[in-house]
């Protein structure tokens, strides 16, 4: 038998064991061309991607080792004793292949396929290719097998009231932290709005990233229901209570490819909110020229997607196309974007206008969901509760509630401006490439790196006037960011109308 | 500036980079979520997939580790300086973006993917993107454009002679060893026959692993060509004269993921033989239950394609169909099989009679490109040419011309006899579980591993007689191919009739 080892390597989401070269009990190189080995002991068991370690310095030649999530999902303390066999291969893999011949799959075989994934019995080749086989082609029912199956493999959520309203943009806008002013816009009014949020993978910040500017977010079920019990809403993430584990793995793959088909969007977002027990929900999908859906055909198409699939899952929705041209507001990280949705719920005279009358109409459309308020009073219903302080006020005591943020986030003291090539009016701002220097500033690890706008689309500019400023905490990343912004700033200016 | 360390870690066939999580100059997590980086120094860059270290004994926090290809491929010293950055992903991705999309490549996008595959700019996750994106649909025409850029990105051997021969199974069958029969026929007939041939990957044995008990095979052009001039023959190894450093790379996720189209395969196999610089070839393709190809439809649509690509790349090509419903010859695995070829030459009179006849048939094909020869006469000299002692005599100036093989070969002393559970008659043998059989046995990296069969189809058996014997040197190895036989010997016994 072999000792277990904890090799402290972060291999990301996929299983990967360590054998010596030298290893006298197996012949490593009779593992390698599969590249899977099953690690067993005391009847626990693990598939991993094979490496071969030349250096006895990094593992004896009778030890296994086991990088950091593989070790962990093993279970064993070092030194137990393991024994390794060629693995064979998880059978769903058999649909996958299936899929790539073309076949439409059944319901069972995708059950199959997530519960494999979710045990981290793929690897990352292996995912690579369910998402391709099932990106060139997906039938809605498919779509609607894959969400059931995300859906079932994870932390199902339940909750007494009759209405539980949730919301959901599709992303791809920097800034666009809408749910931070529509949860206690719709909290204050009374309707149960328990929003799990994620954290920003390749953007600069996730909804879960910035509330984490104000406080906890790392909460688990039974508090979550506290909190909304006693308030009616709640800003937590999502990761911590586990609603779709399958989804964590899947993006892991997904980013690095940047392969984003609509159908397993749909799944991936659909199958959180059957997770999350919801019972209306409101799906926000900006269209813009760099926003993840370019045009309104292509909107109608997603649209009648998530109509289908909410349909099929009990699910009453409502899908609002949003202007997707630009970021929303000012700030794009997690600490100027927290500035910046609680300067709206402060009715500050400096607040920028598109995130508050874009959450103005999400909230608005979320209240019209309520029986007890007359058709078509949403939006107002909304303005008053922003106006009264209510909403603030729900805010306030959402935080105390959650607790306060791990610690201190402080605006990125490394600053530089990015300032207008000529004079003229800005006529395009590429959310792409905005998101991008924010996210090479730092954002959001460091919670006060990211960019700040001084001017929308329309805005005059003069010559040398600065368009934003990137904040930094950290050199490399203040130099990946100014180089990445003075190689092309992400705006156009044209000549004044 | 960080410090470069080879890490003595093989990740086969991966570019992979470990970064320190205490590094003081980046942070490791800005890097993780699209997992690739680019490492460059003194003008000099490579893309890694990216790990996070948390143990200094493994890798100092200024430090920058590099797996030992990457760091072969970089081709610096250790503690050279080198910098790292966000990577962009290699611009081909685009076209496997467009491909996954539904879109034909052009001849130019092939060339593109290739040439990154093989510089190692794709992770497996890219390459697997690539070959499912593939595998669902490619026109003969893209065959074509994927043959040429596989090819273009590999030694390319020039002959001077007008007619170069050369002879291809598409593989499966255990044990068909018929090149180490063939070559020398055709050689001691003076057809010119320069056969380079693959190490086994995932089978028990491939060519060059069997004729290397014999001699050595690792051989360059140039003493290639030198040995062809004086034998008109010999059997070297592929991946020495790096005919197709693409497919290598290939290969190493299609065999993990036991994806296999014959779209793919075609354009491996035709790339290696425009590279070689063939002229003529002979395709085998074996047509049986547990073949690869399974029935004659499946083998027709097959033989098209080869056809196809032949008549563009200006290739004579004959395809024949062969029986593949069993493995041939009796031994699977190097030393057992280079002993079947050997008894075909040495015309003993236990030689098997399945290899023997296979191989003249092959030869015989192979000669009638020979224009000098009378139309149809080409079985007829193979017989000649073997019975005559005229192909052994040949095989052994190959074999003194190739040198001595590394280190004796011997059978592999541990022995298990499996035996047939009822009287009866043979009826069916399953290719793929006695090549697991013998792979598990050691087979090939033990040379001496492998199955001795003693019963083929049709054969009468008695209930306890042996059918096969594993032989092994190695104990895990020797457990693993008698745990796999026990659980089921891949024999079927009928009813005597």
């Amino acid at each position: 038998m072999l000792r277990l080892k904890a090799v402290a390597i972060d291999t990301y989401h996929e299983n990967v064991a360590y054998l010596a070269r030298s290893c006298p009990l197996y012949r490593a190189e009779d593992f390698l061309a599969l590249s899977k080995i099953e690690v067993a002991s005391s009847g626990r068991r693990i598939l991993a991607t094979l490496n071969i370690v030349d250096d006895t310095r990094v593992l004896a030649a009778d030890e296994l080792g086991l990088a950091q999530q593989s070790f962990r999902q093993l279970g064993l303390p070092e030194g137990a004793p393991v024994e390794i066999t060629h693995a064979s291969p998880p059978a769903s893999l058999d649909h996958v292949r299936a899929k790539i011949a073309g076949a439409t799959l059944s319901q069972s075989a995708y059950a199959d396929i997530i519960r494999d994934v979710t045990a981290n019995r793929y690897s990352k080749m292996e995912i690579a290719a369910f998402l391709i086989a099932a990106a060139s082609f997906m039938t809605t029912e498919e779509v609607l097998s894959l969400t059931r199956a995300m859906a079932a493999v994870g932390t199902r959520l339940e909750w007494r009231d009759g209405i539980v309203v949730d919301k959901h943009c599709i992303g791809g806008i920097p800034g666009n932290r809408t749910s931070m002013i529509v949860v206690p816009i719709v909290a204050a009014h009374g309707l149960n709005i328990p929003k799990t949020s994620s954290r920003a993978i390749t953007s600069p910040a996730g909804t879960a990233d910035t509330m984490e500017v104000l406080a906890r977010v790392d909460i688990g079920v039974d508090e979550m229901r506290e909190i909304v019990g006693a308030e009616h809403g709640c800003l937590v993430w999502g990761g911590h209570v586990n609603l779709s584990p399958a989804d964590d793995v899947l993006i892991s793959v997904e980013r690095p490819l940047a392969v984003d088909t609509r159908e397993q969007m749909v799944a991936s977002i659909m199958s959180k909110k059957l997770a999350a027990g919801s019972t209306h929900l409101l799906v926000d999908i900006p269209v813009g020229p760099t926003a993840k859906v370019r045009d309104r055909a292509d909107a109608v198409r997603l649209r009648k997607l998530f109509e289908y699939i909410a349909g099929e899952v009990g699910l009453t929705i409502d899908v609002v196309f949003t202007d997707g041209s630009q970021p929303v507001g000012r700030g794009i990280g997690p600490v100027l974007e927290a500035r910046d949705a609680v300067r709206v719920l402060e009715n500050a005279a400096d607040a920028p206008d598109d995130l508050r009358e874009r959450a103005l109409l999400l909230a608005g459309r979320i209240l019209d969901f309520d029986p007890g308020l007359k058709g078509g009073r949403g939006v107002e219903r909304a303005r008053e509760l922003l106006a009264s302080g209510a909403a603030l006020e729900k805010l306030r005591r959402i935080i105390a509630a959650q607790g306060p943020p791990p610690d201190g986030a402080t605006l990125g003291a490394m600053t530089r401006d990015i300032v207008a090539e000529r004079d003229g009016v800005v006529e395009a701002i590429d959310c792409h490439r905005l998101a991008r220097v924010a996210r090479l500033a730092g954002a959001p690890t460091d919670k006060g790196a990211g960019v700040d706008l001084f001017k929308k689309l329309g805005d005059p500019v003069a010559q040398g006037e600065p368009l934003y400023r990137i904040h930094a905490a950290f050199p490399a990343d203040f130099r990946f960011a100014t180089a990445m912004a003075g190689s092309a700033s992400g705006y156009r200016i044209g000549a004044r109308a």
